[in-house]
């Protein structure tokens, strides 16, 4: 069996980002000593989720890449000699930002990155203001461990995302990501919410016959512009295998590394007994790429 | 609210279809006496799932549209006034078959029919063989009672699927299926494969924003052949929300008739807090007409 340990490092935030990066470090650093040959973050891991308001000042959290952050993560992926996926705010040019992963090969170097697609934007999460939509495409990140097909937060719930990736040959779908409840919500409406995120992702491991690992982050952060009640991110970061089926979860409400085995020669087995590529309709798929079929 | 009462007929079959019949028009007159005004029976319910050999004779079962089972559960769908959603063995030329859903209208007339797509072929499920891959597309089928969405079986593995009867603007997602336990896997397998239908299901509401409803064959069948252990179809039909979360299902083992109520004012709401369509990557999503992207 071909195995791959992973790491998924699941964390709260504060106002000082290098305490973030610290707390990401330590968790890169545990997860390694358990043998995790890929580790990954979750989304915006070096700030708060600062797309709570919208605020020119917040484009100071942005870098380029890569920059000091990428070094300091570079220079850890190179030391533990893991791969790893990093979530970035990225200052391509002046008034040109773009929500980023980026992925760290053992001896350090930048195998690929990732801009964020889909973009959203809803009260308490202003991403169109911060974010210009990702112009790289579904292009798995060729890596030493595998081709990742990462995919960032919002794209988790578009099955084009995950389909375009694995007709691209990517071996898994990652997902570093940021939501939570909107803690004036009821209880049975925050629990639709969480298993509809877990229910989405799960499918396109179904769909597609490959591991999805999301990374999301967890914690309470109050919206600064004191116009909604903040969110409560619900943590919950999960493997599942090429069936859908949760491998490992972490706890909803703290700080938590997780290391899980996945097994890469599953897709082969799952795919001859669900062999849903060979009877795809390409020739009716047209209309995909329309707004609406109005 | 705009709520709608829908049936939904989960059914062992027999040899004979007659009795087949005797027991699905049984089933809608108990579901129309609870008021549902959409009822829906499982694939292929006039018939044992005869698919699991290749047998020409096998065509004998097929019949034209309209043809006399037709217009027996059409005469039905008048008498009760109720929209009604079958699933028959289509002959439409000597050597060209479908797996046809036919809805009939409340006054009996056809509404529309819809050919099922994505044909599987496995062993003991030897579709490829009796039918040809539909050629009306993804539309949904315009009723009294709303624009169905109908798709069967194969077709619920594909978001494609999903997502173009939702662009064409289905008000819900209609799945009859005939689906089951390979009696010699282990009951973990068993146990993953229905999760993962289930799952694969419950996200095309998620990502669309509309009801799911899927009736499914319940009761064991013996391979005739005897090549294979037979099928224990797993029934556990279910109506799905618009946010996947599960409203009502059936049991596993046995028939069972399901009155579910949906809310259709529930997807104006989803998708206000959901805008996934707003956000799609049309400029992107060229290549998911593609077999495979190398």
């Amino acid at each position: 069996m071909k195995k791959l340990k992973i790491g998924l490092v699941q964390q709260s935030c504060c106002e000082e980002p290098q305490l973030n990066i610290e707390k990401s470090l330590q968790g890169i650093r545990k997860l390694a000593a358990q043998d995790a040959e890929l580790i990954i973050l979750q989304e915006l891991h070096c700030t708060t989720y600062f797309c709570q308001t919208e605020n020119t000042d917040n484009f100071d959290l942005a870098e380029e890449i890569p920059g000091p952050v990428t070094q300091q993560f570079a220079a850890v992926a190179k030391e533990l000699a893991v791969v790893l996926v990093v979530s970035l705010f990225e200052r391509r040019a002046a008034g040109l930002y773009h929500n980023t992963a980026v992925v760290l090969e053992k001896d350090g170097t930048i195998a690929g990155i990732y801009r964020k697609m889909h973009i959203p934007d809803d009260p308490g999460y202003y991403e169109k203001f911060y974010f210009t939509p990702g112009d790289l495409g579904f292009k798995p990140i060729v890596t030493s461990v595998g081709n990742l097909g990462v995919l960032v937060c919002w794209d988790q719930w578009y099955p084009e995302a995950a389909r375009l990736m694995a007709l691209a040959g990517a071996d898994m779908l990652i997902y570093p990501t940021a939501i939570g409840y909107d803690p004036q919500d009821n209880d049975q409406e925050q629990q639709r919410q969480k298993e509809s995120w877990l229910t989405i992702q799960r499918s396109h491991a179904i769909a597609n016959g490959i591991p999805v690992i999301s990374v999301n982050r967890v914690g309470y952060e109050a919206d600064p512009s004191g116009n909604t009640a903040g969110t409560q991110f619900w943590g919950g970061s999960f493997v599942a295998g090429c069936q859908g089926e949760i491998l490992k979860q972490a706890e909803a409400e703290r700080d938590e590394v997780l290391c899980a085995e996945i097994n890469l020669e599953q897709t082969e087995k799952v795919r001859r007994i669900w062999p849903f590529f060979r009877d795809r309709r390409i020739d009716q798929y047209d209309d995909l790429g329309k707004r609406f079929r109005d």
